[in-house]
């Protein structure tokens, strides 16, 4: 299959003339890729995570691009053309917003907040406001009412399946991209890499930030998610 | 008089128990005061200049703070409870969104963009969108909505002005502010320290760029500024 592009944690090939296959890699990174490393089954967990959250997002009405998992790591999606913006919801203030802005660590937002980031690591995906947006083309009106409705309904989607297995979910980032018919569905993965996951009763993080700040075994947060997610562990 | 603040080129004093006395001084800054400068009379071109944009407003149907000058460089304003957002108007793209954002220098903006940024120092004066403002609780979502439509219906104000005088008006920055009443009104000030002014022939800056960036004589500039406003220097 011919390789289409090679992100920092997926590969994306040509399937067929509707579709691509995505290989989740091994390979995780932070901060613009100043941190790298290779974090064995890393792509397995995250690829099983993202699947199993694409269906859940189908079953209450969300449009992916999801099709199938052709291996453990390879997902088969439909092509699609991708918004060039990190489509952010955030439900408890951390991380960046808490850094960038004056928010107090641990927040809860009475509503979510939506944010719409330019997808472009040489501008560090800077934030942009909906004036911005449409001056750069990057969509219609109608399409950024509409990606704005879909982030905060797959957080609702989300937030209540992750609170179901005792996880908070502060915030993620997703992607969105126009399927053949100009359709708006959500793209790109939705795992550990992508979400801030709290176990809810200690608070402890069971995503990236492990990595990114050293905060912990990044693989064993990945595999608990999965183990909340599935009840038990591959093999066990 | 009792001073209530000193900004970096700006001192306001309370004048009784509906007004404040702003004195526009000579200092002049640039990039959160890194730089730091004295000039001559600049305090009083900045203060005539505003006050002749603000009557312009109030004429247009505009609500301001202002009241009326008391000295050259003294301005009678109305007490007003300042929303700490920068907001910024933008017709051409030049500034920090040609930095921080793929637009090319120069790019004339089919609609107008404005730009909310959080007013703090300390935080860079970062850009925030809507969601981001009412989870502050820095405005109400009626309020939000007026401070735009004030934005757009300033730089109309503006725009078609100082094209009248052969200035074009590639951005601007204005504070608002709730008067007694809750009713919102422009505050601040409206100056070459706060619009980007180029001469519609020659594109050459008349405002506080020939400071920030070395790239001319910024008194003579903003007496240019003056001249075609008031048709001539004082004292000719």
């Amino acid at each position: 299959m011919k390789e289409i592009a090679r992100g920092k944690a997926k590969t994306l090939y040509e399937y067929d003339g509707d579709h691509y296959l995505i290989e989740f890699r091994d390979d995780i990174t932070a901060f613009d890729s100043v941190k790298h490393d290779i974090v064995g089954d890393k792509g397995y967990y995250n690829a099983q995570i993202s699947a199993k959250l694409f269906e859940l997002l189908e079953n209450n009405g969300v449009p992916t691009h999801y099709v199938k998992m052709l291996e453990p790591n390879k997902m088969l999606v439909k092509k699609v053309d991708i918004v060039p913006l990190e489509v952010i919801a955030r439900n408890i203030a951390t991380g960046s917003i808490v850094r960038n802005y004056p928010f107090k660590e641990g927040t809860v937002f009475e509503r979510p907040i939506v944010m719409l980031d330019y997808k472009d690591d040489a501008y560090h995906d800077p934030l942009m406001n909906d004036d911005m947006i449409l001056a750069m083309g990057l969509t219609t009106e109608e399409e950024l009412a509409k990606i704005k409705e879909m982030a905060l309904r797959v957080n609702d989607v989300l937030k209540n399946y992750f609170e179901s297995v005792g996880i908070l979910l502060p915030d993620f980032k997703i992607e969105i991209g126009r399927d053949g018919e100009g359709k708006l569905v959500v793209a790109d993965e939705i795992s550990p890499d992508s979400c801030r996951l709290w176990d809810m009763e200690t608070k402890k993080s069971l995503d990236k930030d492990n990595y990114r700040f050293d905060k912990g075994d990044v693989l064993a947060a990945y595999k608990e998610v999965y183990r909340r997610m599935f009840g038990e562990l591959p093999g066990e």
